[in-house]
């Protein structure tokens, strides 16, 4: 495979001195603007209201939102506050822990009278380690995951998992993209990804730049496609995965794998290790994010249930290792129960 | 149960002597408003928009449609063109060409020199009766459906099988309704049922005027709250039913039933005979219409992927009988096969 292929145009956030800047994701396709994030609060409040997510990429963006916060504050308690405050920002996705328990690594290794502005260094030094080594571990992923894809492949995605999610190609979208440069790939079912639509507004909008082929469909549509015969794989990332293989995911994405099983449809997982989470027994201890109702109600600003309706507004779902054919990380494919002994 | 107390205050059409008015279901339920379909190609218009819907609905609207006509044409070659032009609007319902055929029967039996306005007015007396009988079915499923709830359902439920769906309280939604009037019911999950969102804008818009507890979902959460055992049956209409009790029904039905299926829980059908197919062999004989593929990249009239983007929108699925627990009719439970000896 020529990997020399494989990149991305699309950056999704950018270090910018005195500011982290975030591309509005909430904005995507319609728009194309950055948002200048002038202060850990103002990081802290982009991931919250997902003008950027994605779990790699949340994890990344934590960490430079922490290097900022070191430029400002007068010392490390009050650095310790900031952290709390991004940890705090969403529940679900690992790479965000992960990130920001290895900053603060970085800082307890440093010597304690070390003055704020090399502090501040050090930490910038580690997020952009963390986002180059997030965005090789994109490409491991995908050189590993496209020999999964039988050839002329129609591989069905859900939500976002690209450029756009990660610190490089992505890791199911990646994975993608290295099975359209190596020729295997007919094309990508995308899944709209309700509520938020991160399907049809962000992976439809990275696959049209790209010029790889893709069919829209509602996220119910999905089981029509496998019953026809029309879906050859499924792939998607994940924001926390568990040793028995048990991970959560966009919600959605476990009536899938309960679907691509009942069809007999390979079902693969594709996430760096940082989303994995050895500290957990299985899935049911992972914590889901419940959201505000209006999501469900609304559509990109338009109301379309009734004034009053009550909503149900479950973030992610989490799928059983059972439902797993394989987890794809930048180590290759991996079996199940995920190894302690790797980490 | 008290079976006074099912009625319906809803009128998704209304007979207006010189023309058929329609509530446009396409702008519920942010405004209610009647379309005055003032001719056949009106009445064809309003069908294939889906200002009306609903399998028994679009049967009724077809009949007074052709009844409409007969007060306009010169003779009955010119109605049988209509007739065309009506069954020509949707191809999956089988309960439009039911509704058309009866009528035309009547029309066969009458003597050949019957002057148009008596025409006319046999063909009027004809949708009427088809609008009754459909109302009287579906008392008749809501009495025999709210038995197979147990105390406090959460029921789950897919686009919308109310009175906006036929000529009386509903096919699924009137079980409910009858559920909820026995005390059987504690609360109805109802998926949004993109593209169209006729669970978000109808059956919402019905729930909260007959102040019947619900949960507005995306169609992707199902799974969700199966798995989180907050569902204790599933029921759906469907457009039309053949004698392995396999069925056409809304985009998103067949997902729905693989998934009740694995969490082992009941998944029934509700339909009049007027939806029973019995010239099929089997639901891969029955045609499924594909819609615009703009109703997948826009929603309530906001484009929400990019510009040029592909899309794929069958408007149903077809779920094989295997995933059936019960089909309700108006004669009871059947059971599966349907037998011919009862039409």
């Amino acid at each position: 495979m020529n990997t020399s292929a494989l990149h991305t145009r699309i950056t999704p956030i950018r270090w910018a001195e005195s500011a982290l800047e975030i591309l509005d994701q909430r904005r995507l396709p319609v728009q194309e603007c950055y948002l200048r994030c002038v202060c850990a609060d103002d990081v802290a409040d982009a991931i919250r209201t997902l003008a950027v997510r994605g779990a790699p990429l949340i994890g990344i963006t934590a960490a430079y939102g922490l290097a900022l916060a070191a430029t400002q504050v007068a010392d490390r308690a009050a650095l310790a506050c900031v952290r709390e405050l991004l940890a705090a920002t969403r529940p679900t996705a690992v790479n965000l822990f992960w990130a920001l328990e290895r900053c603060w690594r970085r800082v307890a290794a440093l010597p304690d009278d070390l003055a704020m502005p090399d502090t501040a260094a050090a930490l910038l030094a580690e997020a952009r380690a963390i986002h180059q080594e997030d965005a090789a571990a994109c490409l491991a992923m995908a050189q590993a995951g496209a020999a999964v894809f039988p050839a002329g492949a129609r591989v069905l995605t859900h939500c976002n998992t690209g450029a756009l999610a990660t610190g490089g190609i992505g890791t199911a979208l990646g994975v993608i993209r290295a099975a359209h440069a190596a020729g295997r790939l007919s094309m990508v079912w995308v899944d709209e990804t309700r509520p938020l639509l991160q399907g049809a507004r962000l992976t439809a909008w990275e696959l049209s730049g790209d010029g790889i082929p893709y069919q829209l469909i509602t996220d119910n549509m999905a089981a029509s496609a496998m019953a026809a015969g029309l879906v050859d794989l499924v792939i998607v990332g994940a924001d926390r995965v568990t040793p028995p293989g048990d991970f959560a995911n966009k919600v959605g994405t476990y009536g899938l794998a309960v679907l691509a099983q009942a069809h007999g449809i390979p079902f693969y997982v594709a996430a760096p290790w940082s989303t994995i989470d050895l500290s957990l027994i299985d899935g049911a201890q992972i914590p889901i994010e419940f959201r505000a109702g209006d999501e469900v109600c609304e559509i990109a600003g338009v109301r379309t249930a009734p004034l009053g309706a009550a909503a149900w507004n479950p973030a992610f779902d989490v799928t059983p290792g059972r439902y797993v054919t394989g987890v794809i990380t930048e180590r290759g494919i991996e079996t199940l129960p995920l190894q302690h002994s790797l980490v």
